[in-house]
């Protein structure tokens, strides 16, 4: 189940990108995933607005999710940044998400603008059992070397990373509104807890961003490699009843907490609540977002993936 | 930190108590605690009303809570059950729960008459790591008796009880309405999730309640004895920011997932985000409930208690 999507030649040359000037960290797109509530409000208090050499904006993205500790208000905000829903004009009785992407892409944007904030970095919780994960879109270069940067540096779990393959104006989340950008994605957590172990996971991440940032700015040449990630490919949905539309099976025992672990055709996948164990049958994939907890309503029971490698080019700053 | 609340003979009399005619069990009192919600749709398919000699109701507590996947709608549902709030006229603009908890004692109840259901048991989960607890009011020797029955069969897990100290009239919660009851607690499991592990121990208990219930109708006398519960008495709060009120620690890691350990002086319980460690100044206790989802809004970290032994004296039916 492994691929090169990219088959670059094995000797790339060296990218310039502009310094990594303005970094956005936003929390509480979700205002139920409380690792990045919390980690904004210890930044706001110890970063006073700059990360290095960089300016720092934190975000609370959801407030009013937030106050009511719930996902979202009135629909998910973090399926609101399409280039298609951000440039809809907006009614007055539009749900309160939609209105707040349009101000966030104000704030931080406009997406696709020279405006836009260079990093953007949204920090989410998974009831699944994922660990610290990264997921991007597109080959982003800066969010790639990043990854790669995070993955040398940490020691204390693994950092694994997840690609959706779409453009750029059909990504639909927030940290697609930054010129680069990627979200960081750690569990388990239950919604509306905070676990130290989880904050800790994701405050390492953060640092060791910040860091990059400070050492890409400063000129350091970052070299070119390979860096692994799963490419998002197909929801699987929980048995149902097919009159009802009731779930009618768990995740199997033997599926729950075994994020990106390779599926085989004849591995449990599901345990009907009337006892038979359902199998899975397709190819052989892995699978994450295993049983989180706000796929339900959209009738997700885990996703699939293929495992990537993806070929990076040296990068460097060019301060002209 | 032992103690004997009860020291009666050794040898006590056998007490008879009259046929567990009318079983209730209810789930949903908390609308994201899903063990209880789908268990119910289960029962409802499979047991046509019966539990073998017994007749079996099942009531989905807080629908409306469900509907939404919240633990509540206007406030805690499972907080309403006291004679006093039960007592008190209800007017149009009451909370929702405080209104269904009048229906569910119409139904159910009445709290202290004849009338009520003969055992009452409600199912509820906990993010936090306790695994199979039953959590009861006073020295009800039939919920006892069942505790100690789960305990002699159950072999995939530890069965822990909660005893809590108050007066049946003080009782707040759901299962005070019928003539006996207790609350099956499991976790740790996210609210709006379901896994299959948590699941499972809650069913077998279930299945190991009825099984009690059977034989305990059919004249068969269940022997004297001791079981062991943790008697619930103070709640720790977070480190709070005096000024804002904000929450400015995590639950340690060496706390964390560690429900039932005894606590002793100057083990770590709080992580601040500043950095320090916040160690247990107080008497030797055990702690539980540790980082529940739903006790931040109540201001609990977790809850501390004392193991104490109940001496149970042989209980048969009185079929007279």
């Amino acid at each position: 189940a492994d691929l090169n999507v990219f088959s670059p030649p094995q000797q790339m040359e060296r990218v310039l990108f502009p310094p990594l000037s303005r970094v956005a960290v936003c929390g509480g797109t979700h205002g139920n995933e409380m690792s990045g509530v919390y980690m904004l409000r210890e930044l706001k208090k110890q970063s006073a607005g700059q990360a290095g050499s960089a300016s720092l904006m934190t975000v609370l993205s959801n407030p009013r999710a937030v106050e009511s500790c719930r996902r979202y208000v009135d629909k998910d905000l973090n399926r609101c940044f399409t280039s298609h829903l951000l440039r809809a004009p907006l009614t007055d009785d539009a749900p309160y998400e939609q209105k707040r992407a349009h101000e966030l892409n104000a704030h931080l944007g406009p997406k696709g603008s020279d405006e836009a904030v260079d990093l953007l970095i949204d920090l989410h919780n998974t009831t699944s059992n994922m660990g610290l994960c990264l997921i991007f879109y597109s080959s982003d270069w800066i969010a790639l070397h990043i990854l790669k940067y995070i993955q040398s540096k940490m020691t204390s779990a693994p950092v694994r990373a997840i690609f959706v393959d779409l453009p750029a104006s059909e990504a639909y989340s927030l940290e697609s509104v930054g010129k680069h950008g990627f979200a960081i994605e750690v569990g388990p957590q239950p919604n509306g807890v905070l676990r130290a172990d989880i904050y800790n996971l994701m405050k390492e991440a953060l640092d060791l961003t910040f860091e990059f940032v400070q050492e890409f700015n400063a000129g350091h040449t970052f070299e070119g490699g390979q860096v692994e990630a799963y490419m998002m490919e197909d929801p699987v949905d929980y048995p149902r009843d097919p009159t009802t539309g009731e779930i009618t099976a768990s995740v199997h025992s033997q599926l729950q907490d075994k994020d990106f672990k390779l599926l085989k055709p004849g591995d449990p996948i599901f345990k009907k609540f009337s006892g038979e164990t359902v199998t899975y049958e397709g190819e052989e994939l892995y699978s994450f977002f295993i049983n989180e907890c706000a796929y339900y309503e959209k009738k997700i029971a885990f996703l699939l993936g293929e495992k990537v490698r993806l070929d990076l080019p040296p990068i460097s700053v060019n301060n002209d």
